[in-house]
């Protein structure tokens, strides 16, 4: 398998897919960028990236003309709740939201048929967003699972483990059966990895979190946690563990271990820093989310710059309120640089790294997903750069970043399969996906108004 | 003119154009919402709005049925640099970008047909956003007006004075003959408000911003001037004041009346704030422009409720990077939330209101736009809520500040004329638009790299 195939050859060598008269934006290690670039795609990986004449050596099944429209990796997202976009819009700014209100919504309405719904939705969203792989931490995940499958997006889909009574699960333990059935069931999926989700240190107890640690290892899969995010965290926490924070503590109980995929990682010090490079953990730095709850602003600087894995990730509907990562860039971008008082801070590059590169980093997915390079899996997206909001583009990483928005992804391939072209989803019926979530918001609007509470 | 009119008229009134099925967002000082509700124009002007029933008391010549979509008031945008589009995406993030790069790169490049190909392009980019309104300040106004004539929307368009020589003007005094002659030439346009726009406090004299003064009330017209927004502007007024404020310096040499629109207003502190609140002046907040160029973060809430004429501006297109103004509701919710360390702060309703009317307050124009209400002119847009970010909608305000994006903007209309449809352009051709600015790139790409300046 090789990129390199000499112009003289006789007869050209066979692709599935080739991509032409691209911007291609590989995001490999030198940043290589072709203005007027080719993608060989054969199967579900990419066979050779190149300039204009790589086109010439391939006979393809399929070609796309891309017209100078950007082409890159699929953008990643490393944090959500994907079924909780039939919540959106609800209750938002509500002060000690989580305690006084999501939880107690989640208790009455979430189900089978909420998960996949809400799921379906939210693939969706973050398709038409530049997404092709995310990670989700939410219950009933086999059935999120079953959605990804069908429109065939790449996901980790961590099922949750909480101390408390919830949908799937009357304890943790419960909890970390019904994950170990889904791990088993879904271990050989080509587009889905199946992982623990402890939902945080202080919802679950010390033995629960040492527990998933070791059958993470078992079973060599994911732990995704909310971690370093709140003050109350912070402060539950230091009364469990003399003081620790939430980082130091994870550390001290031995859960802090490589299969982790922290998102926020808020509230940390260059202590907490350091020890989580060396537990080589990922990290899902949630901008916009964050702030929109004053939660404050990660050190997500400090942490890409000395080599942590770092990615983005929208957070949930109900926090974000998108799922579409592009529409995060241009935050990640400006507050790092209002926070650091530099406008130099957090270039455009760095930003569409960490969207890339970074996420697949923060996933342990380095190998296979992130960049544009021979072997890797053929996850990419193009970008509208006829959009009267990307005109022009002197500098490609810029117009990502402070300018594009979700309406500019044009098209999709996952796993070497086109799934939106020119925004038409193909896998999925969108039309009636959006009925099913609209009629299941009758159900949540009657619910809402029974609590009582003034929300809507 | 009146809305009400009784069901048991024997024949309807008539009207040019009825908009029905919305989920009408009429902005007015109750806020009034109609989930169901109709918009009636006759002309230029809104002569009813109210719910379903309203829709058959009207014989119209065109009724469009917006099928559940959101009917607002057009948004508004309060500081721009239009024909900067241009230049877009060039050497962002350098310091001291604007005196070490963009006012060299405007002395080689401003030029009439520079201005019209950049202003043509913004136009169409703010008009997919939402704008129907904005305010301008750069050079060869004239230029600027003539595309928003054929566009149709409406806008303040600043002429540029500035104590060094620029393309239009050799000075200051230059720059104002210019300007009068611009108003003389505008001073009666239905959609354009011609205005003098000293570039700052620091780039003029006191006898120039003094002498624009006088000439704004004489001639009744708007000065746009950026003010409080640099550190050096800072310095360099406080050493010509005897250590004022840029607020209280203006105020002191006679500056500061009532047809001030001051853009950023970033250093300013309480006593500016009553000052700038007592002189009436109208504030252009630009969030995404000023956390882009960490410059800080205008204390925009208090302003707001402490009832200053304030509403929202993206800034030119070399500072934000983006023109249009429904982008921008979400970082300005976000990043109140996280300065004011309250997730409570900055509702969408009051992102929502500082985007329709508190730019027309800003602007002085709230008795003819802002709003929906009868005898207002007819500038409102339709957004798409079927877009699968935008749903589920339990809160329009939340869906508009969380959610939307420019590509949810689906229609607009101006002065009761349709200028687009279901995003296509109907007055203007987009594809030669975006044609002419691709064009002129090689052109700025040339000078750039004579320049040796390294930022392509």
């Amino acid at each position: 398998m090789s990129g390199i195939i000499s112009t003289s050859c006789w007869s050209a060598a066979n692709a599935d897919l080739v991509l032409t008269n691209g911007y291609v934006l590989t995001m490999n290690q030198d940043k290589t960028v072709y203005p007027h670039g080719t993608v060989v795609i054969k199967g579900n990986k990419i066979i050779a990236v190149g300039d204009k004449s790589l086109a010439t050596q391939y006979q393809a099944k399929q070609t796309m003309d891309v017209d100078g429209d950007i082409i890159m990796p699929g953008l990643i997202n490393t944090h959500t709740h994907v079924s909780m976009t039939v919540f959106r819009s609800l209750a938002d700014d509500v002060p000690d939201r989580l305690h006084r209100y999501i939880f107690p919504l989640e208790a009455k309405l979430v189900s089978r048929d909420m998960v996949r719904i809400g799921a379906n939705l939210g693939n969706v969203e973050m398709v038409k967003g530049g997404v092709t792989t995310y990670a989700d931490m939410y219950y009933f995940e086999d059935e999120v699972a079953k959605t990804v499958d069908k429109i065939g997006m790449r996901a980790v889909l961590g099922e949750s483990v909480i101390k408390f009574p919830v949908a799937d699960a009357k304890n943790a333990d419960e909890g970390i059966n019904y994950a170990l059935k889904f791990i088993n069931e879904y271990r050989n999926h080509p587009r889905i990895t199946p992982a623990f989700a402890p939902h945080a240190p202080y919802t679950n107890t010390t033995e629960t979190l040492q527990k998933v640690a070791k059958l993470s290892e078992q079973e060599n899969v994911p732990v995704l946690i909310h971690l370093a995010e709140t003050d109350r965290e912070q402060q539950v926490i230091a009364e469990r563990s003399n003081g620790l924070s939430p980082v130091q503590y994870m550390k001290s109980i031995g859960a802090l271990n490589s299969h982790v995929v922290a998102a926020h990682m808020i509230l940390v010090d260059d202590k907490d820093i350091e020890t989580a490079k060396q537990a080589d953990i990922g990290v899902a730095h949630n901008m916009s989310a964050n702030i929109k709850a004053a939660k404050g602003v990660a050190p997500a600087l400090k942490m890409y710059d000395q080599g942590l894995r770092i990615g983005l990730g929208t957070d949930g509907p109900m926090s974000g309120n998108t799922l579409s990562i592009i529409d995060e860039l241009n935050q990640v971008a400006k507050v790092h640089k209002l926070v650091n008082h530099d406008r130099a801070a957090m270039p455009p590059i760095k930003v569409v790294d960490m969207a890339t590169m970074g996420g697949a980093r923060a996933l342990h997915m380095e190998d296979k997903i992130g960049s544009l390079e021979i072997g890797k899996l053929a996850d990419l997206i193009v970008i509208d750069t006829k959009a009267p909001n990307m005109v022009p583009m002197y500098n490609p990483y810029s117009a990502l970043v402070y300018s594009a928005n979700s309406a500019n992804v044009k098209d999709s391939i996952v796993d070497g399969k086109l799934i939106m072209k020119d925004r038409v989803m193909l896998t999925v019926d969108e039309d009636q996906i959006r009925k099913e979530a609209l009629d299941y918001t009758e159900i949540v609007k009657d619910t809402v108004i029974k609590s009582g509470e003034k929300v809507l």
